[in-house]
C-alpha cells in the first residue's frame, strides 16, 4: 500500500476544513454537529469504479466533482440549498496520496461552488474504489415530482445529451474541441445549479434532476403527478446548442435524440410551472404518460460501463 | 442477474416505508424531505464485502444490522438521537431478492429499535457488495471527545472484547454456546444504545463510540481533551462478564486483554464524567496519554479480514 490511513485522514481533514458558520463540531469526532433548519432534505449517491467511473478516462479531481455534482443536483432538484456532505471512500490501497488528495479537492471544489461543506466521512479498504456521498440541505417547501398541474408548461434548464455524447466519444478516438467538450461533460459535468434555484424561485410546481434519462424521469414525474407530459420536439431543436450536438451525432452516425432523450448524468433540471426561465419544451395536460420523446430506435438508457 | 432494479427498489421502499411524523417526502423523489431540529449530527459508515463482512459467515439480516449499528452508535456517541438514514447499496447482481430483502430488513430492524427510519438510498452495481449508510440525528448540545475534565472518572457502557473474540472464533471450528454468543456479537453486535443516552443524561463531559479499539479511542479522547486517561485494570476484571470472556480466551490461548483493549466493533460507549452509570474503569488527570491498558503483546487493532 502507498499510504498510511492516519496520514490520509489528516490530509482529507485539511482539504475539507472549513470555518462555515453552521459547523459546530467538524471532522474528527464520532459524528459532525451542525446547525439545521426546520425542514431539511437528505440524499445519497454512490459511484463505483468500473460502473460509474474509470481511472483511465477520468482524473481523480473530475471523479470527485462528478459524484459530488450528482448529490448536489438532487438537493437542488427539491428546491433546496445544499449545506453539508459526508463522504465514505473505499480505496484499494494502491492509490497515491496525490490521487486521493485530487479526489478530495474535486469533492471540496464542487461543494464549495454551492456553499456546501464536507463535515465528515469514512475511509476503508476494498477490492475496488467506491465513493459514497450523502448530502443534507435546507428547504422551506420541498418541490417534489408529484405536484405538476394541468396547464403547466414543461421546462429544461439546458439541453441534455452532452454527457451521453461524451460517454460515446470516450470510447472512440476523440480529437476535436467539440468532442473534447462532450467528453468533459461526461467525466465531470458542469451543472448549472442556479437554474434549479431559479426554477424554485419562479414557482415551479414540480421538479426533478435528469440524472438517468429524460424519458425515464419525465415518465416518473407524469406518473407521480397523475398527468400527461407532452413534449414538443421542435422546442429542443431551437436550443442554441442543438446544432452542435446534432452535427456531432451525425458525424458519428448516432441518433441525436438517443443522447438528448435517453442520455442523463448532465444533471439538467426538468421542471413544470408557468413562465419559468429555461427552455420550454412542452405542456402538462390531463391524462397520463409521456408523448413527444420518440426516438428512431429503442432507448438505451443503461449509462454504465458494466 | 437475479433481479430487476425497479423490482428491488419497490421492495426496498416497502420494507423501509414509514409514517414517521418527521417525514415530509419519503423514498421515490430526488431527495427525502424531513423535519430537523436546530442542531443536528451527521455521520457515515461504509461496510465492504471481504473487508467488513463475509456472506459465508454472516446472513444478510446480520450484515444489515451491523452496518446500521455502526452509524447509530456514532450518533448516540455525540449525545444525540438518530432520526433519519440514507442507504447506498452496491450489489453484484448475483444476489437473490430474498438476500436483498433480508439485508434491508436488518437495516430497518436496527433503525427502528432506535426510533430512526430509512428515508432514501441509492442502488447500483459493482464487482463487490458495498453498503454505505449516512445517519442524521437530533442533538441539543453535542458531547465531543474533547471535553473531558481533570478529576472525571472514566466509564464504559459494557465490557468490550466480545466482537473481537467472535472474529477470532469464527475462523476456528466454534461449537459451544459461549463461543456462539461471541460469534453473534461479531456478526451483529447487540448495542446498548440506551447506555449512551444514559451517559448523556447523567452529564458525561466527553463520549466516544469504541468502534476501533479501546486503546485507540482512549488515546484519541485523551489527545482531544489534552489530558491523561488512567485506566484501572482491576475494574475490568470486576465486570460480571469478565470471567466468561477470560475463560474463552484461556481455552484458545489468547490474551484476553487483546480482545478487551485492542478489540472494537462491539460499539461499547466510553465516557467521562462524575457518577455516571456503567462500569467505572479509570480517572482523567492532568497530563497526556493513556496508562493502564498494557497487553502481553503488541496490540493488533487491525480488525478487518483483508
Amino acid at each position: 500500500m502507498n499510504f498510511d490511513e492516519r496520514q490520509v485522514i489528516a490530509a482529507l481533514a485539511e482539504i475539507f476544513g472549513s470555518n462555515h458558520s453552521g459547523l459546530i463540531v467538524g471532522i474528527g469526532d464520532d459524528a459532525a454537529a451542525v446547525k439545521t433548519t426546520p425542514n431539511s432534505v437528505i440524499t445519497t449517491d454512490v459511484a463505483v469504479e468500473g460502473t460509474h467511473f474509470n481511472t483511465q478516462w477520468s482524473g481523480a479531481f473530475e471523479i470527485g466533482r462528478k459524484i459530488t455534482a450528482a448529490n448536489l443536483a438532487d438537493i437542488y432538484a427539491m428546491g433546496a440549498t445544499p449545506q453539508y456532505l459526508v463522504v465514505a471512500m473505499v480505496l484499494t490501497g494502491n492509490e497515491t496520496m496525490e490521487w486521493i488528495g485530487d479526489l478530495a479537492r474535486g469533492i471540496a471544489h464542487e461543494s464549495r461552488s454551492c456553499g456546501a461543506i464536507v463535515v465528515g466521512g469514512d475511509l476503508t479498504r476494498g477490492a475496488i474504489k467506491v465513493i459514497s456521498i450523502a448530502a443534507v440541505g435546507s428547504v422551506e417547501k420541498a418541490i417534489t415530482r408529484a405536484s405538476a398541474q394541468a396547464g403547466d408548461s414543461i421546462y429544461l434548464s439546458s439541453l441534455p445529451g452532452w454527457s451521453a455524447a461524451g460517454l460515446y466519444l470516450i470510447q472512440q478516438e476523440s480529437v476535436d474541441d467539440l468532442e473534447a467538450y462532450a467528453v468533459e461533460q461526461f467525466c465531470a459535468p458542469s451543472v448549472d445549479y442556479s437554474a434549479a434555484a431559479a426554477f424554485a424561485y419562479s414557482g415551479a410546481t414540480s421538479m426533478c434532476d435528469v440524472s438517468d434519462a429524460l424519458i425515464v424521469q419525465a415518465e416518473q414525474m407524469a406518473e407521480a403527478s397523475r398527468l400527461s407530459f407532452n413534449f414538443d420536439i421542435d422546442a429542443f431543436t431551437a436550443h442554441p446548442e442543438f446544432d452542435a450536438l446534432h452535427e456531432l451525432a451525425n458525424k458519428h452516425a448516432v441518433d441525436v435524440w438517443q443522447w438528448i432523450f435517453a442520455g442523463g448524468e448532465d444533471h439538467v433540471f426538468l421542471a413544470t410551472g408557468k413562465d419559468l426561465p429555461g427552455l420550454c419544451v412542452g405542456k402538462v395536460i390531463s391524462g397520463g404518460g409521456v408523448t413527444g420523446l420518440e426516438m428512431k430506435k429503442a432507448p438505451d438508457t443503461w449509462r454504465h460501463f458494466l
